[in-house]
């Protein structure tokens, strides 16, 4: 992978990447011909660009999860950058062409991550919550050190997931010293479990689509099942009241019925669960999209945010 | 029970009868003094009244559940028919106080209804659905015949929540044969589990009241539980198609997630089943108030139709 | 007409088709060039395509209402299907051109409507409504049997206003039996004349647009009128109570405000007629979306149902 | 009738008055016995009052419509002033007892507003609209001069719904001078037949319900159906686009579905009309509130502006 | 300038005129060259039209802002009215290339408004609000009467802010005449300064954008703000009843919440205030919409409007 | 003061208490007898009583902000607690008598409070916002410590204010070390001052009303004002961005416009301080209600929460 990376090049320079191609629509211009529309990544973040004119060849070869050589330039169209395509070719297998490699990834390493949610699982002092926990954790362990937190929008890099679930413990940490009526294993173990469901919900952490079951049923749904099937196995009764409120916790935590949740956080840990989880996604997607923005400007709108766009202000580092 | 029931008697008609206390709650009046607010009822419905400076012994003598026998008188009070409690004791065993006898049922017996679910399941011609929908049924198989459909509103009779189910089949059977297209096994499955939570979500038929896990889990999720669980006993994919179509039919039958379902109707079958549960728990709640209304008069206003209230023309049979 | 219909081929299969031109837009190509945007239909569906570079001779020749006869191959544009034009002239008089027979029509013949049709208003026993049902539809008889129920969404075929209404009354029946309460004479009735204002509402069944009348007073208050002329007519009182009763139905079967009915449903069959009208127009327009999806996909989204798209499951048949 | 009036007495001050009983409910006490809630009123305003054990002969003889001698004291109850009735006769023949004259009145007598509705009607120079505006008023004269405006709220005195339409169309005339392009003939023929329906709506001046009709159809739908018989009348084409605007002036004037109006405004008049209809009914309604609100203090909440209470300054006249 | 101006040419009619560039986008074509998207103006109005095939010259000089001489074509593109540039050329010194002699202008001159503004202000009989009116609106007087009202949609021409302000005051007489109870110089008080916070909030009367202080404060609270500042410099007390009343005018004035004021209408006059600016805008953006709509057609949608269309009559003076 | 205090009783448990009369309200009973409905309070909480057949001299003397010695009886109302009257009279000079005794405190003390806000200031690195935190924080610094954060709800005790803000800053911590590309000196700077307009919306610590100018301005606009007086005084420009920034962070501190804010958040760290706060608050409004309540049982509801009632789990301690 060159040194320099795609979002490094300014609009108007030419350059030569290894690049992985994260979607390939084939489609049809007005003046009747096909072009095919790339979405390019690295791991500095991703353009898109069309081949124009597209052969039969060209729209078997480029397809979605190859990578490629790349000579473009950064153009501005309509307000965003894109890449105008001057040469495209498939890497061949001396090159870098490990998909893997092109891909984001948040500010933690996997073994840090699973350093850290050991910890956590570790001060879940309640056994039935922890055995719970670890059961259904165990589960879907690779997938979730590996899936995106999301489709786009916030944490949208590999390990976005469990970077996610971490930052709301620490915050779940503040927020118990603070309140020491708070019960902090329940918490705990509700932020733990809380999105896991969607490593069942989502594709994969590359061409990142929704599955039949995600569609369906739906990733809180999912979880509190799992959750069941692991109370059969360890013989626990789900009609407790700590399986209850283990449930209840994930069912809870959009918040509001129209998010998704078929009922409304009913026990404290649950609204904070959710208020947490809202906060650390809308930080993720503010951040994303300011860091895009030139000082001094706003900021694209964030659809996830109400449709808002947010200010990079100038002075900058200085305060 | 005496022939002429409680709400054959006019306003200002004076009676003797023995009645079900369906509520009993202790309360202090503006003089500083205790009442018992009583709700009273028989098999033709209910009324409450209160017994004014009541003793310690009274209070506990008079709770819900216990039949009483009554002299009391019809009253008006701001628009409303209720009790003026002119004596009270508690029935002797030698008198009527089986509790059952005093409960409104609906318009089949247990047997019929029966007859007819047995019926329904037969035309279950897909051979998984039909395992799962009588495993499912048979868990709660004597809670179905005896429960309401709803702590209030609609069905709110013992016997409620089959007859409901038969009601919405026998509409699915017209829809179906108007739409070939629909998959009838589908729409029969999805329409017998429906609300079959609200076995585990009220407390029972008569006192009914919400358990902990209708509070935090709701009806819808813990049906899906129970066809999972099911599948498990049964060695079905819970994530085959067909078992998510199962799922789908009853996570999407409250139509909206605003009421409560986490994913909205994504298939034809569980669209219809959402509108045909709608429409016959709305008649049911205008056929009950209207029943009630004066000809030439507006009922009272429904709760669940956003407040409406519904007029009962003169004009009567006459049509 | 040949015997493969226009919905028949497949994606990159060339056709020579007499087709109705449904719509011919002009427009400007970015590049400054005139093409005309051509909706072509057969009885089978329609699909849109667009004759490029388009001469002032073509932009007379090529307007809706035409049948033409089309080389074109069938391609995928932003993942619906079009029609590439290859080759495009008028038909003439000695091939099919009469444009009633490329429209599509609904599963009855119009004489087997029109013995429905004339069975439901025999078994309206109430003679008022009786009379006033026969004297209004008849001032728009034939177009009750030509027009659309729709502009597009639902029933919006040539008939498609007769047998929404036919279905509507079908589910009434299977209702009315449930719910003896409900009067049969007054839902049939308003069911009959509940959207003929669309006969006045919509232009015609070929290029429906809205007339003045549509967009300034709407179908709904239309309908209303014409009872209250009919009325003057019959000598009946349009204020008795059996009047305003039908005149109700009519005015409420939208259902909410919002909606546009200038009052909400206050008689159990108004809000019984709303139900089954919404009921019977989603499933049609659930039932078209599907039927034009591959089984195992999400159908596109369909604008009247919030936009939601629905799920052909694979199974298919077999259940 | 005495000089001073009920509205002139200060809390704690007794009183001996003829007034109006315009409402006698009778209830029943926490302590068993039957009261009569009455509501006095003559034209400076009206007050509530309690007549406490109410025996037989006082149900049969207080009630609505009588005027009655009574000494009270005016009392607070909960913020609001009412009257604590001390003795109460019915008014004999020798003494005041035409209710009429115990009814408030706007600041316009009748025959003020006749002349200036005289003069409006001379300014609508089309002749169609003319015709028809005078047809119709014609046929609902003698109740437009003596009804209210609104059941409560605002313009809720006799003669209101007159001098209401009065004031539209004087802010009419400054935005018409204002703005050249307003059809002056068609704003004021909609102003003065939109709100006519009331005289169908509501039962009368003095006990004011909502009619059957009113309850079923809605005062503007009965405008428009009578605008459609005097059309038949005077052989005007009621599909004219001069009688299609006006009818849409009348239709529209709600200005929202949600407010009952089947369709929103869609010409500029009757956006017009909409929204000086508004701001004629907010400033009466605040009027009516802050003139009974203390200098320095917020006014009871106002339920048809949203619930708001607005402030009265201490400044006053002073400015 | 020409005589015959840029909207008083019809679809396909040749011309050569002198425009300013309001606007000029720099943006891709689907072929990858590059074109300019420009808005050309004269005092008429405003239309759009591409310069294909941009070279960087082009680019450079073509800039809004610019007077250009262009020979175009006035063209149809899906429904609106836009030119195709034939040939486009700067304005030379010798020629008209004024950019203010190619705004739009509102039916009142400077002068005129003056005039009438300072009538208003001497109608303020209270001293204390009308020495702070005078003193805010000196601090902004000459773009008080340059800016727009409105970036777009309402009185988006120069002096439209003035005019706007005028308007509502004239309004505002009529409405004081109707209702004595009315306080006049805080109603005239509070309309004058109402929307002078616009002149912070956008960039300047011609290419009208957002400026900082307007995107993060908002033009409601630049005003009160003003009103502060000028209470410190004429020693007057911010927290007097006067100055609360006159700042809560300025504040309530969008009238929700949801609009942008941080306070609702507590005082009659701040309602008042709300409505009338709200009647004014609305109509101005009508009359624009309708001025361009050829009788018997609907208008274009207006964003401002809820998206509604609005009708032409065709009958037009006729009335 | 006693070792027991109020809420300390038991049901049915009689007590003689010196007691803070933070409300008092003189009402009629409906047997037409006056009764004073009082609130007492003392540290540990507050209840409400009433004062049956009160006298001229009770009602002169039993007004809010006395201390009174009471003898009562814990009885519960309709779900509630409170007190039964028994024997009441107002403290005297040799006993317990100063009402700051009685009134509730958060788990910090003052000085305790002073050390921390006096650390936070100093880690708000940029000078500007440095000076003018701790300018506007001087103007208001007595009733910082003292003012409740709410008029009821969250936080509404004593130092309440000064507690919810130190609150959020240490959350704030949390999230700044977190994401580092926070502008921390802005946050903090914004979080200490987004309340303290409450000093000037609020009457007081103890008999907590809103002002004048709290109804008509609110406080996000107070503070604002503060700022740009503060910067007048400091000769710093209130146009500069950081002037615009830190106002901007109190304006939109409330999220959403619904709520009171006349600009939505559009810079980071306004989006997280809004966040951050509506968390606090939330979590105190819950930790209030349940610990009220018995385990197993739901709370009451709480208005501030959309009226939902929160679970206390029997579990308890044990976790």
């Amino acid at each position: 992978m060159a040194e320099t990376q795609l979002m490094d090049f300014k609009v108007d320079e030419i350059f030569d990447l290894f690049l992985l191609l994260k979607g390939a629509d084939v489609r049809t211009a007005k003046n009747g011909k096909r072009f095919i529309h790339l979405t390019f990544a690295d791991s500095s973040g991703e353009l898109a660009g069309n081949l124009w004119d597209a052969s039969e060849q060209d729209i078997n070869a480029f397809v979605a999860g190859k990578v490629v050589l790349v000579r473009g330039k950064k153009e501005l169209y309509q307000g965003n950058s894109q890449i105008k395509v001057m040469h495209l070719r498939l890497a061949n297998d001396s090159e870098p062409n490990d998909p893997a490699q092109f891909v984001a990834h948040g500010p933690m390493t996997t073994s840090e991550m699973e350093e850290e949610i050991s910890q956590i699982i570790f001060e879940i002092t309640n056994p039935e919550w922890n055995r719970v926990v670890r059961a259904v954790l165990q589960r879907h362990i690779e997938r979730f050190y590996q899936f995106p937190a999301a489709k786009k929008n916030h944490h949208a890099f590999a390990g976005g997931l469990a970077f996610h679930t971490i930052s709301i413990v620490r915050l779940a940490k503040t927020v118990a010293d603070l309140h020491p009526n708070i019960n902090r294993s329940l918490l705990y173990a509700g932020a733990l479990l809380h999105d896991l469901g969607k490593t069942i919900e989502l594709s994969g952490p590359i061409a990142t689509s929704y599955t039949l079951a995600g569609n369906l049923i739906g990733h809180i749904v999912l979880v509190d099942e799992e959750i069941v099937n692991v109370c059969a196995e360890l013989h626990f009764d789900p009609e407790s009241e700590e399986m209850l409120l283990l449930r209840h916790m994930i069912l809870a935590h959009h918040g509001l019925l129209e998010y998704g949740s078929p009922v409304r956080p009913r026990i404290l840990e649950a609204e904070v669960l959710h208020d947490l989880d809202e906060l650390d996604a809308s930080i993720q997607m503010m951040s994303s999209a300011v860091e895009q923005t030139v000082p001094g400007e706003f900021s694209e709108r964030i659809f996830g945010l109400d449709g808002r766009s947010f200010y990079r202000p100038e002075l900058g580092e200085r305060n």
